[in-house]
């Protein structure tokens, strides 16, 4: 069963293109072992948050992905209700 | 000169699929006269979190079409950066 969750990093002031496509590369090479997938990350460089959408299992396995990819994420929830 | 932005709201504990729907719908019958093009929202109804992508020219046109629509946003951010 899977659901989708929208996570938040802070800290990321001045962060390019490159760099958020770094760290979303780092991300989906450790989502597999967890079930989890990344779907859309966006980054605002002026307040440093970067806004990640993903399918998983559950939090803690989108959590734990972020751990070993060293993207700690500093909040997440869990979106089960979305308007296109 | 359109850009991109996620907006946050709280407050929203135990919102509901339909009244999302009846809140975007709101968004969306003031979106023209602001030129902004709202493309996606998401809740937590257990937090009480809604985030919102839209398509803008900036903050405050996307600031004022969730005020006049009764829906007022706590955070903004420009997401200049995104990867799919």
């Amino acid at each position: 069963m899977m659901a989708k969750f929208i996570d938040i990093h802070t800290g990321m002031k001045g962060v390019t293109k490159q760099q958020l496509a770094q760290a979303h590369q780092k991300d989906m090479d450790h989502e597999d072992a967890e079930g989890v997938q990344f779907l859309h990350a966006w980054a605002d460089p002026q307040s440093g948050k970067v806004f990640c959408l993903s399918e998983a299992p559950n939090k803690e396995a989108v959590l734990r992905v972020h751990r070993k990819a060293g993207n700690a994420a500093d909040e997440i929830y869990e979106v089960p209700i979305e308007i296109e």
